[in-house]
């Protein structure tokens, strides 16, 4: 079985989901499989309606104009389309936290790249078998 | 032995000490030992005199309200009541970092839910030996 | 070979950035290596014109100046020292990461204390083999 990276994002702000979208695509490259548990903010985060308005940034919001405007220099894409190209490979699996879900009274199909909903301790036993576990 | 979940709580804002209590509390329901080391501003929000009075928010302030009236909607507990029901399976122990403490002047009387003051090197002692390895 | 701590350092905020520190020193004094790799503010905050100036908090930036004055009353080192007396040990390799390294236009000797810059897939694999893996 491939060696396994397990993600809890309770992140929804744009500077923490790029760091997490390009380390989830360095792990596909290394032929990793990923998996990604959205908490609070990280479901906020991708709701149809919600994924490619929203701009906040965790820290720094003073210097986003310039971090935004660098990275189009740069053709850098933005996290979703780095998440989305991952998932490509079909090594990215994504659950969202039920209680997160019922809070922003979602289902799985208002939710962008998400594989399922799924509660805490299902997560839990599923990090505990990754080689990496991060917090976003 | 239990396998076991190490968390670094340096967060002292009630949207990521929500998730952390949801998966201490998904951990002991899957019979997981939970270690929990409380940082500057976790340890400032586990202070008697000031754990139900915190309201801040890491993200997105301005949704603050509409979380919070949807968790009662919901009959959701606040964070430190998920952990207190998670600490009566007597399978988590949580700890305040020394320096933290200094800053603060607090000792552990002072503090809810708090076994012990260690030093960093400690805990990265415990740490190692855990099965999910999480910075909050 | 020493067992290993992997910190992944998204954040450029002095609050966070001193639990690190505090835990880099701790795993070094129980003779682990410690790796590191700076993400986005990570990279930021390390700048030679950056890193003595930046007096960011990612919370409760009304708190600051107590906190600040508390740890001065206590002699407690900046952030960048512990993690330079840490780094004096041998036993600590910072990174960073390449797409944030273009962000930003720097080079390796713009940087304090960093030893390289590398690409997220790079520090996946250095990840893996870590006892303990962080994001902060």
């Amino acid at each position: 079985m491939a060696e396994k990276l397990c993600m809890t994002v309770m992140t929804g702000s744009i500077d923490r989901l790029t760091g997490m979208a390009i380390l989830a695509g360095g792990a596909v490259g290394m032929d990793m499989e990923v998996e990604i548990f959205l908490q609070l903010w990280g479901v906020y985060a991708f709701k149809k309606d919600v994924i490619k308005q929203n701009m906040n940034l965790n820290e720094f919001q003073e210097k986003g104009g310039e971090v935004i405007k660098r990275m189009q220099e740069l053709n850098l894409p933005m996290w979703y389309d780095i998440l989305k190209e991952a998932k490509e490979s079909g090594k990215v699996k994504i659950y969202a936290c039920s209680t997160a879900a019922s809070i922003w009274d979602v289902k799985t199909e208002d939710l962008e790249m998400v594989d399922d909903i799924i509660g805490a301790g299902e997560w839990v036993e599923k990090s505990k078998d990754a080689a990496i576990t991060w917090f976003i």
